[in-house]
Parts: C-alpha cells; structure tokens; sequence
C-alpha cells in the first residue's frame, strides 16, 4: 500500500519545525465523521487517538452539530469574553444539572481561556494565592501542559528544557507504585511532609491525574488516590486533580476520580468538554476557594459561545443518564480481552498491558518497537500514538461513542500491527 | 431606561467571582450581527469594543459565516492537533500570499495554542532558547497574558499579584515617551545594556506592543520603535512584538508595525485571526530561529480547523488589496476629529486624546469619570471600556468594518455619554 | 545551685532578638582554657560543645596561642585579601603535605571568605559554572549555613522560612536509612535521575554531610556513602562533601569521608580549620574544576593570616602522625559505651545512641526531654546542645584534646542529667 | 628596580585561579605596621588601598595591637558562637556610649557572621520577613557580596555570572547623577512606584552605598540620599544603608549618610569595625523591625571575641571625640587638591576627580590607564588598586591614621605613576 503524499509541501516550507503528529500520520486530513478521518484522497482512517482525548463523542458528532449549526445560523452571539450569554447560562445550568448536582459536587464554575494549560494555570494561581504558598507538589511523569506554570509541574525532560529558564516551585514525588513493589503508597512523601527538617516546604497543592495519559497510561488505584485526598487534606494542601484528558467520560465515569469517592478541591477540564473539539477549558473548585477578584484571571476566549452550545448537547445526549458510563466500561473490558490476547501470543517478554475505561496503553520492553507499532497501524489505516517519556508506550484512545464493529476492526488492526513489526529472532537470541 | 435583569441568577450562584465583564455590562446576551450585539430582550447595544480586539470584522461576518458553516456541514475536519489538513494548507498559502509575501517578511508559522497567551508563551520560550538567557525586558503599562510566562512580563500590579508567586526574569522599562517629555527616547535602558556594572543581566528579548491596548491606549511613535528594533539589534537581544490585540489590521495595516518600517524578530497574534471569534493564535518568526524540536511545545487546540477556515476567508475579503486598510485609516482620523470635539467641548481639564487606526482612548483627570462614561454609555445602548492601571481610559474600539452610521452614532452616544457623567460643579469648587 | 546573672542586660536591650545560645546558658563567659569555659564569676563550665565543632583542639590550646602571639608580636601581616603572604604559604604547604599528599587527595585550595557558608556559597557556584546547570540536591535534615544560596539546600523549615523568599533550584532527597528500613540506598533518587519523565531536572552536583550535626547527629553508613559517590560518576553529577562540622578530626580522620574512602568532586571545611576559632574556610575542589576567572569569587577576609598561622600549627601538631585519629576513634568508643549504659540503664523506651569519631548523639522519644537535658547539664556545668530538627537529640561534642578524666567527668554529669530530667511516673500512666 | 618574585610557587601549584589580588601585586607580603607592609625580602611599600577600607585605622595598630595581645594573653575567650561573653557586652556597651548613643540612632544589633556578606545576607532577609515582599531595589554599580543574597544585589556582569543561576528579585534603578546630567533625581524609579501598571512590584526594601567603592567611586550627594530615605517613607519601603566599605570614618563620619542627616531603617558594618582586620560585621537596625526569632538566622563565627576587643579598643581610641573624624575631612581636601592638580597637569581630556573622605577616585577616558597607573605604582613602592566596572578608576584608600609626610609620598609616588603611564602621542594622533 502506498501512503498519499501531500499535494504541496507549504507546511515544511512555512509550519515550524515544531510540528508533531503529522510527522509520524504523513497525510492530509480533510473531513471527519464519528470513528473515522479521511485524507483528502478519501483514504478513511478508523481514529483511535480521538484527539488526544479530545474527541470522545467521535468526530462531528451529528447531535452537536445540529446544535452548532442551529446556533451559527441564528447567529447566536460567537464571541463574548466574559458576558453573561443565553449560550452560557444554558451551558450551566446543564452542567450543574447533570453533572454536578447529582455527584453532589460543591464546586464554582472558572471559564480560564480555552486551553488546558490556562485551566491548568488557573488552579496553580488559585491555589497559590488561597494558600498564600508557593510550592506545588507533582508527579513523575506527570503532564499538565506547556505555558510556564503549567509546564513546571510537568515530567518530561524534553519539554521542560523549552522553558528557557529553570522550572521552579514545583517538587516530583513517586506516581502510584504497586504493592509488590519497592515503594509503598506516600511513605517519602509523608515523611518529607512530616518533618521540619526535611527541606521541603510545605505546598499549597498537590496536582495529579488519575491516570497520566501522556506520561504513559500509568493508572493510579482508587486507594491511592484515597491516600492522597487524605493525605491532602491532612498536611492543609489543596488537592488539584488534573482531568483534562481522563474527564468527560474517558474512564467511564464523567469525572475520572469518581471511582476513588475522592473530591478534589480543584478539577480541570478541557479537551473533551465541549465535545466537538472546539476550545474550551473549564477550572472547577470549592465555593470556599473562590477568592478571585473579578477580573484577576481574565482572557479573550473565555467565553466561547459555540464551545458552550456543542458541550450542553453532549451533556444533554450522554451524561443525563448512566448509559454512556455503562458501555464505556463495558468496551474497556472488551479492549483488556483483545490487548491481553495479543500480548499473551506474543513470542519473548508479555508487554505490559493496563488501562481503565477507554483508556489503554501496552508498553514494550523495546521501546522503539511502541514506535514501530504506530507506523504500522498507520499503513493499515489506524491512527495510534505512542506515550511515556520513551514513547515506549503504544496508546489506544478509541471515541467512547465508536461501533462494536469499528471497535473490532480496530483491535484487530493493532494486532495485526503487533505481529508484523516483531523483528525475527537474531540468531544470536538463539544460542 | 431600565436595564434588562438576567431572568436568572446562575451566573453569580455558579460562576466564579473571577468574571468580570458582565458586571459592567448586566444584560444576557443572545445574538449579534456585524457592529451590534442583542440581549435576550432583543435590545441592540452597538459595539465599540469588539470582543477586545477579537471581532475586527464584526459579529458573525456573513461571508466568514458562510465558509464555517460550508465547513461543517461538510463534516470537514474539526479538531485535527497538529496533523496536516486541507484547511490549514489553504490557510497557510493564503497567510503566504496575502499577508507575508506583499510584505516581504519571511516569517515561519507556529501554532502555538489558541490563545493570545499561549502564542506569547511560545514566542519566550524560544527566545530564551535561542539566545541561551533568562532575561526579558518588557515595558510600563504592558499586557500580554495571565499565564505564568506572559504574566512576568504584563505590567499591572492587580494582574500580576494572582500569580501567586514571585514574577522573575523580566525588568521593566520606560515605555514611549514625548520628548517634551522627561526622558527621551531608551536612554536608561541603553545605559544599563551599556555597562558591565548595571546589574541588569543582558536580555534575550525585547517584548513590545505598538499600542499598548490594555495599558491606556498609550501609542509608541514609529521612530521610538525604530529605535528600539535598532537597539536590539545592536545589542543583540530579539525583538517580539505583540500584536495580538493591534495586529490584523486594527491600527490600519495588518500588522501594527508596518507603520514604522521594522521587521520584528518574533509577532504574535491572535484574537482577530480567525474574524469570527474562533480561538487560534499565532507565532510567527525569522526562519533562522526555528530551532524548536518536532513537539517541543505542543496543546490540545493548536489545529482548531474551523478557525484556519474563517481565518481564510477573512484574509481573501479583506486583504487581497488595500481598502481595508484605507478605510480603517479614514475612519480613524473621523474618531480622532469627533473625540476632540468632545474633549474641547467640556470645561475643566481637556481630557486626553490618542489613538491610531481605529484603536482611540479618551483619558480623564478624574480616573472614576471613564469607568462612569462606560457605564452611562451602556445605558444608552453603546458597549464601551475603560483601559489603563487605573481604569482611567475610555476604549473605543469599534468593528473596522462598521458601517459609517453606526459609526456616527456610537461617537455621538460617547459624546453624550461624557456630558452627562460631568459632574455639576460644587460650591466647594467655586470657592 | 544558683545561675549567675548576667551583671548587665546590655545583651537584652541592645542585642537582636535573634541571639539563641545564650538563651540556654545563661552566664556571662570570660574566659577559656582546654575544656573549660569560665563565667566572669570564674565558675568553670565542662565543654561538650566545642563551638559546634570550632574548638577541635580546645579552648586556647596553648601550641596555637603560642604561634598566634608571635605571629602579632611580631606585626605579622594580619590581613592581606588575597594577596601572597608568608602566612599562607606556610600554611599552604603544610596543608599539602599534612593532609593532602598523604591521603592522595588532587585538590586545589580556594579561600572562599572566612565563614562555613561563604565555603558552601563557593561550592556550590563553582559546580552550577562548572556542570551548566542550576538544580542541585541535598538532604533531608542538612545544614549548610544562612546565606542564600546554603539555606536553599538547609532542610530546617523554620530556617528556610528566614529566608524571605521562596528558595528553589534544590531538591531534597531521604538521607541514608538503614536497609531494614523502609527505602533502601538511592531507590527514589536513582529512579528520578533514571527517567525522562521524572520532573527532576538533572542535578549540576549533589551536597552532603557524611554525619549530619546539626540535623540530630544522623550518621550515613560507609556503603551509602560509596554509593552516592558512584551514583554521582554514573549520571555526571559533581558531589560535593560538606565537612565544616565533622572535617578536622570530629570523625576520626581528618576528613569525615575518608572512612568510606571516597574522593569527593568538592570539599567544605571551616570551623576547626584554624584551631583556634578564628574565623577561616576552604573550598577544595579537584584540579580540573579549576575554571574560576580571577576575582570571580571574592571577600575582604579571605587572608586572614593569623588563622593561617594557627591553621599551621594545627596540622603540624595534630596531623603528622596518626596519633590523634587513634585516640578520636578510643575515645569514640568509649563516649559509645557510656551512652549506650545511660541509655539502657533507664526505665521506659531506650533513648537512640548514635555517633562517630566524637560527635554523638541520644535521641529522646519525647523531644522536650533533649531540651530539659540540656538545661539540667547547664546547672551542673556541663555545656551541651540539642541538635535535629525538633530538638530532640542531645548532642556531645567534647574537644578531640579532652583529657581522659575530663571525659569521664563530662559523660557523668550527663549521666546524671538524664537521670534528673526524669519525669516520675504519672498517676495517669499506670491506670 | 627589580620586583621581588615569589621564593616558592605554592600559591600556583595549590590556590585556585580565582585569586585575584596577589596578581596585580607580586610580591609575598610578610609583616605590617600602619601604611606600610613589607614583603619578605623587607621591601615596604606604602599601602594607598588598607584592605579594600578593612584597616581604616592602619596594619598592627599598636594601641589595638596592645588590647589584642593582652586578651589572648589571658586566655579571653576567643570563640563562642553567640553566648554572652564579657567582651562582647563590652563591645555594645562602647558601641553604645560612643557611636549610638551620641548621633542618637535607636539600632539594636546584630551580629550576623564574620563577614560583610553575612550582613547583607542578614539585612535582605530581615527587610523581607518584615515587610512580606520579596521584591529589592539596588543600584547600577553597587557591590554588595558574593553569597547568592548578596550577589542578586550586586551590579557587576562578571560577578553575577558567577552565581550559575539566574539573580532575580532584585531590579537596578540608576545611581545617583549630576542634574547637570540626563536623569534627575528619582524620576524613573519614583514613576515606577507610582503606577499601578509599571510592572515592578513594590521592593520590600532599597539598598545603597552612599559611595560605591568597588563600582567606580561614585559619590551620591547628600540631597539624592535624603531624596531617597524620603522616598522610601513615601513608599513604605525599608532603607538599607550598606557602610561596609564607607563607614567606621572612612567619609569623615563614623557613618557615610551622616552627612546627610538620614536615619537609615537598616545598616551594615564590617571591614573596620574591628579596626585589626579581624572577621567582624554587624547589621543593624531601628527596633521595630527586630522580628527575628531566637536562631532564625545564625553562624559558627558571629561571636569572634578578639574581633570585640579589638573593635572596643578602636572605639575608645578613635570614636570618643570628633578629632578622627575632623582629621579625615581635612586630609580629605589635601588628598582631592594634589588629585586635581595632577589632573590638570596631563595633556588629552582631563580625568574625573571624585570621592569623600579618604575615599577618591581617579577616572581616565583609557579605561586600561587605571590597571596601567596601579601597576607603575607597585613598582614604586605604592599599592593602589583600581575600581569600576571596567576597572577605569584608580582608588586612593589610605590608612585615616597616614602621616602627614606618608600621605604627601603616596601623592607623589601616584602622580608619578600617572605621568609615566602616559603614552606617547602617536604619529597617528597628530594628523
């Protein structure tokens, strides 16, 4: 099979380097539709990347986009700061509707700019500013985005060293650690926390995913993050839960944490929230914590309007009852089955397979071969993408709202993909 | 005039205290359409402040409406990351054609996010990276965002106290002065770049607006620039211009600095990019400057297609010629002569006039009198801000494609707006 | 017993708040000889303070004195910055042949200005200039002294706090802990330094104390020492031995690491380095990190000749042969045995021993307990100190000159202190 | 005339590239005795530099020298951390009667470590802790130490390079210039303070020399300095004189700003306050900001008792009536009368002649005369040193106790040097 060339090359000769994804999907997308995305030759490629968690409705999700369309042509306000809009009001009363209220949630609503890391940046400065501390405690391998604040609490050595200047107020402390192994819950934490001589000054929050979606599909426990809610809430720090990626649905639930029964006292969300990939963020915290004076944080896409009207349609359509929940969980099953299969099969070391919801990762000993794997899935049509700090991981990320058959296919592809990247056995591996 | 009551109080049960617009303006809005916006009682308010800069060509441009909504209902692709996309080639190729090339200016484009911040974000960061130093200088009154990298370098005291903690690695400067005024030209900041005993440790970049938007509409002379560009160029710092909030064609050209014949090392841009309100934003530097690696800075919404689509629309209707950018500067001299008029008209100190292309403030004495201007003007149907550290600015910031009725009569509401906030001379002031 | 009062309170209303020994001992000293300090009532005080670890060889130690008053008698030079002298090359030489060349240790010798944390200050600029990195890690519980850039590698939290600023660019890792305990070796450290996404930037050097004196006499085992050492050489990171407290001879050797037979990259001395509490550190560091550019490092007492002077005596009479390390290390096992007897002679929870060469320390379960020691010894004549970062240790420190009756007598009245600081067993705690 | 070398190159082999001082001077230094110093071949030289201001009172004073010996001699109590001992309570008693007392100044003292760093160290904690900012206002030029404290506050681009990373919290405002000159008074730092949008956040405190020795001998008048203190009560920032360099008389008056009749909020003291050379420093402060808790801030050498009783003896000797200070003002004159007139006498522009006191400086348009000028000077005999940040100042630092015929040969000998420094006129020149 040959893979369609773009027809001109005015993103080398004009996008800057920095460019990512299309480097490793050489293709030219041109529309979409639920689990699929066709480049401009019409070649359909089955998605299970989804946005990086951003597309968990599918692709132009046909309810959200007869809202969108309804609310374009009746020319619905499309930009207003920080207005009070029909749009917006709508937008939150449903929120606290089905979202909200029956969790017996707490929390205010932050519009904090479009972008994750403006949610992410929102809740450093609340929690700084509440605590009146500087310190924020994060967690290896962790990803909270790229803008200064954002990126100081995150793991990667690579993008850390495109600051330009050295990241600071922020400490690592050790993800979630299986039992069976070397390092039991928070004790180095605890015990830095515990003591007046240990060097660390005490944080004014701890920020954590449930299950870090870039640093490698690493899943926390329930009772970890138990753990940390209680620890928090014991040693005065504020416990930030960074559900950009895993929220909205991604792990089954609407919010990632609440298979834990924790409640954080901040919540970020982006990405998935409003639903049809248009960009909105939202930063979520307890009414006690709302301290901002109008105007602190301010920014001019906050508000967004069409964002506003695709997320109440997907609230509306998905999360009024317990449907959604139920099939994503029941599709992670399925996804476990398939991927334990074909790591079972395998000749040499099983990859190491986890995940929750929707949200899978398989690691392998090599770690170029994670890479490998991907490139693969692309020739065969399958749009995959490799996680961790080696990109060791091969992740899949399928539309919660994607068929059983395209489900099927698309596991199969992996497969597929697995097995015809093996590398034959060296003869040395044999002696 | 009664104002409209929200029909319902969500917003102050819900959203956070941190909203800030809408207690100026106490309406909910529904729809707009080119220079006016519509509660949801149907009362038109004409805009003079345009989403902050964010809607030059109105509220849901017909003929940018017509491409998004072609778009979408085609099911082109909407949230695409940084693959490559039919939309974003043509948008890439028309930014070439209709803005870069007539201009001669050799610029590479970076997606660095969807909003202003985080193209201010990425622009620092690569200034640092290239130059291998910390050290930013950026000037009084400056704004350029509220995450943490762009909040170090924006001056007001209020803003930059959210942070949270200490804002490091930026010094600020004297922004243009007159020279009848108390200090020429850069001669402080060239004394300090001029000696080994400063203190100030030599920068890696210069951070500038042209007018400074946020800050009073405080207006950089072309030959101040000029200096400037000179000055960085001589002691080799770069020099970015912020031109999010003047770029795409609110001082007349599309960039605010074509005026003074400088080509900056790095621009940013957004807000007005997209036309329609969508959130997208640019970086665009010299080509010797790339050096960023392939994902070194990345986000969820750097390839918000919807936006490359209005953003090309927007670009072949107004900037395949001139007009544009006549007609912004027409008008501009009309406000400039109608606010005279009014600030002659008053007894008392004559406030403040300045401005350029369609970007004007009207300062007053009394810092209360603009934030009592802007509140009289939205009684009488006229959408206005205040500007500067102290709110002492009235804004106006027309639609550049407002039509020249609506343009009188917005001038003629401000007019009266600032009569009837006169307040009556007291006894106590004859005396 | 009665205190002396002081016969003055000059001390209380013309002295900072900030004056802490004296607090505890309430006398007002005159004068000193050996071990013994006299109050200006010439009631005689055992010393098992030394001056924190600045009196080594004694108070006045008459080999010292005598080659200090003819250095002044003579008008030798007495201070000199850092221009050639007499002085300092004696000592120079001295210092090569007594303690360098023996030990096969390459260092040059940097006289970073005349207290401990100007050593530290040196240090830890020369391995940021040398390595091209800002992180440095440290250990919970360290102390290396009050200026800047020591108290960000302090881990006292009510120190720290002195600081006024946030203090960054230092993270904390566990000191060693006994491998029946709960982390062994480097686990944590080595799978920070290990991984891409660990969040910890890479550590230009790592400082460390071999015993930790002021942070409750914690004593690091021979093997993690030859660990840390070895994990430094594997990931390119500079170590740095901070011997102010236990360098001299407090251990045994004159340097503290020269048990575990490690070659530090760097190495902090002060206090007992001139013998005889004049002010005076060295900055060792191996030849090649030599990269210092004249001056870049400066202070007006970094030639303070008289200490070379009495720095010279010091080694010739101390440090030609081994006899005073063997009598360090008897003397060290005899402390050990009179401890462990206090310790198991009581009722209730054995108190901690812990030391090495001359430096112990008896951990209190209660830490108030530590204090109250502390105070009873005064009484009784026996100066003494609590260390750890709640004071619960009670630490002794008697001189390495102290004549044998003199320590039997010193750990006899401690013997008794503990003893009479005993609380009878509540009525309570029977029940 | 041949200079004596080195017998020995120890001083290479062993001492580290940063020495500084001994380059200029070759030659190996033995003994002293007030303005002269005498290498160990017995040649003298007269010394025009007094340990960078540490021997105002000359080398070996023999009345200090006296009270030195005598304590020693008695076995005093040479080291005792902060314990109060009869030297010390003699010291603040004297200090009390002979400096505080009479010009009526409230300080209560502190003692902050041996050197002048520690005292900075000390009072930018201190200004932080009490006014809960971190931000610090310093001057182009200043020198105020080498621990990172210190150094943030330290104007020179060599130095600060040696701190291997980033000085933040700390912005440089212009120094002190003529109104003749570009820049009167306060006008950028005042307006900086005055606006809400300036970008600089409001300094916890300011620190200044009154003349910078070490950035140029630059001499601010005494109305900038009132301008100042006044503008730091206006501002609710803390003044922070740093005499460690200008004061114990150096100016004339015990302290520099007396001349002023400014009460600074802090001020440190070190190089003469001993009067022998000894490590000694103070920090002092008005009562209200001694919010220092028991060993907030410590140090092994804050109790140097032979530093007390040297300082005493000076105290008593110099301080008890104004002849000292009378003197200085008039050999002050006699010293800027021969500056002038060798000034005057040279062909090409003739060099800046300034400095208070016994502190004066001579400016040549070649910066590379200054070096040149010092080193003639060593071969005749004289030490001198040179100032500024391109070393471009000659600094003339004679002992306050000079005889009258020494300080008429230093004049000499330095007008000799500066008239054999000349060059040549080249051919060149003339055309």
């Amino acid at each position: 099979m040959t893979v369609a060339q773009p027809a001109s090359d005015v993103f080398e000769r004009l996008e800057s380097e920095v460019r990512s994804y299309c480097r490793g999907w050489p293709a030219v997308f041109d529309r979409a539709n639920g689990s699929r995305l066709y480049d401009e030759n019409d070649r359909p490629y089955l998605d299970f990347f989804s946005g990086a968690g951003a597309l968990n409705y599918g692709h132009n999700n046909p309810v959200l986009k007869r809202a969108l369309l309804d609310y374009l042509e009746r020319d619905g306000v499309a930009h207003a700061l920080d207005m009070s809009t029909a749009a917006k009001r709508t937008f939150l009363e449903t929120f606290q509707d089905t979202v909200l209220a029956p969790r017996d949630l707490p929390y205010k609503v932050m519009f904090p700019g479009p972008a994750g890391t403006n949610a992410v940046e929102a809740a450093l400065k609340l929690a700084r500013k509440v605590k009146g501390r500087e310190a924020v405690v994060f967690f290896t391998n962790a990803f909270h985005g790229m803008s200064l604040g954002s990126l100081a609490v995150t793991g990667n050595a690579f993008k850390r060293a495109g600051a330009g200047i050295p990241l600071v107020h922020a400490t690592p402390m050790p993800y979630d650690e299986r039992p069976d192994g070397r390092e039991p819950g928070f004790l180095w934490f605890e015990r830095l926390l515990a003591s007046e001589g240990s060097g660390l000054d005490t944080p004014a929050a701890v920020i954590v995913e449930t299950v870090q979606g870039e640093g490698g599909i690493n899943v926390a426990r329930a009772e970890w993050l138990r753990g940390l809610a209680d620890l928090c809430r014991r040693r005065d720090m504020l416990l930030i839960v960074d559900d950009i990626q895993m929220g909205c649905g991604r792990t089954g639930a609407f919010f990632s944490f609440e298979e834990a029964g924790i409640t954080p006292d901040i919540v970020t969300l982006a990405k998935s929230v409003s639903g049809y990939g248009l960009p909105m963020a939202l930063t979520l915290f307890r009414p006690e914590l709302d301290i901002w004076e109008p105007g602190e944080h301010n920014g001019t896409f906050r508000g967004f309007n069409p964002a506003f009207v695709t997320a109440t349609a997907a609230l509306e359509e998905y999360w009024r009852d317990g449907r959604l929940e139920k099939q994503t969980l029941a599709r992670g099953d399925q996804v476990e089955q398939a991927l334990l299969a074909v790591a079972a099969d395998r000749p040499g070391p099983a990859p190491d397979v986890r995940g929750r919801g929707l949200a899978w990762g398989m690691e392998f000993a090599d770690p170029s071969r994670a890479t490998a794997v991907c490139a693969r899935a692309f020739e065969l049509g399958l749009l995959l993408e490799t996680s961790g700090p080696e990109d060791q991981v091969a992740k899949l990320f399928p539309p919660l709202t994607i068929g059983d058959e395209e489900l099927e296919e698309g596991l199969a592809l992996f497969g597929r993909a697995v097995r015809e990247t093996e590398r034959p056995p060296r003869s040395a591996d044999r002696s």
